[in-house]
């Protein structure tokens, strides 16, 4: 089923990243790296105490992650499984090629000034269309105690990894 | 400028809730009430693995937030800042009228069985369509120190809030 609706792009993140495969997987391992999100003109006095806030989560729509007319893999192997060559569903997963290609990043709020805001935490690439941004809050965005996280209990995520990095150069 | 494409329904959320006003803000302040978010059949084997994550996101599109013709306003007055008769900027606040009225939930996982995913923490009401689900990766997830979370420090959040209750009733 599709939702009849149009999506509003907000803004426009602006990152030093141009290559899918060469862009760290998440901004949380990442977070050297600076980016900046250009809001449009409509929605910028929507940025008001935004600057109040540690970490924002900035949802992104993923553009280039994939033929949008093929449907998804529901079955994948992650990069970070790639070694031990396991499957696992792609809602366990947090890859950007999916059903929505609707990208989750916890960005650092560095300032925000106009129509412009500064982030660190950099996982997508130059021109992806933002479409919401929205407060992180500890109350609300932490669960209680520390959570099992699947397989990724069992795997490395080593800082600033990439796709490119993890990919076995004879693939 | 809207993106032209089509989100696609990956399941609907079913719970006790059906009136907005009287639906807790935010799963985290309502952990107790249990859901189930019923997967269309295309999208079921994508749920593997989920079960061995403690939580997860839930992206919801609030279908019910808002008149969608009518641009959301940027400055806002967050039912919690109602007392206080202040406003802020729409990007500083979780309010579920957004330029794009997609909701962020996080979620308990309770069970996965077949295409069902049995979940506790209610925040949306029943019927709304589900766009995406995240598993929550502490690594990626969790600011690495204890953030400022904005106007969101200086107001109590009570367990099960809900906008009717923060109405003052001559309003």
């Amino acid at each position: 089923m599709e939702l009849n609706v149009p999506l509003q792009v907000i803004g426009i993140a602006r990152t030093g990243r141009t290559a899918l495969d060469a862009t760290p997987i998440q901004a949380a391992i990442n977070r050297a790296e600076h980016g900046t999100i250009e809001i449009g003109e409509a929605y910028k006095d929507g940025l008001d105490g935004l600057a109040g806030f540690s970490y924002a989560w900035m949802l992104t729509w993923l553009h280039e992650s994939g033929d949008p007319a093929l449907e998804p893999d529901m079955s994948r192997m992650p990069f970070l499984l790639r070694k031990q060559g396991r499957r696992v569903g792609l809602f366990a997963t947090r890859a950007p090629r999916r059903a929505n290609p609707i990208g989750l990043s916890l960005i650092e709020i560095l300032a925000v000034t106009g129509s412009s805001v500064s982030f660190a935490g950099v996982d997508v690439i130059d021109g992806t269309p933002v479409i919401d941004i929205k407060p992180y809050v500890t109350k609300f965005d932490r669960p209680p105690v520390d959570p099992h996280c699947g397989w990724f209990d069992e795997v490395t995520v080593e800082q600033g990894v990439t796709p490119a990095k993890l990919t076995p150069p004879d693939l």
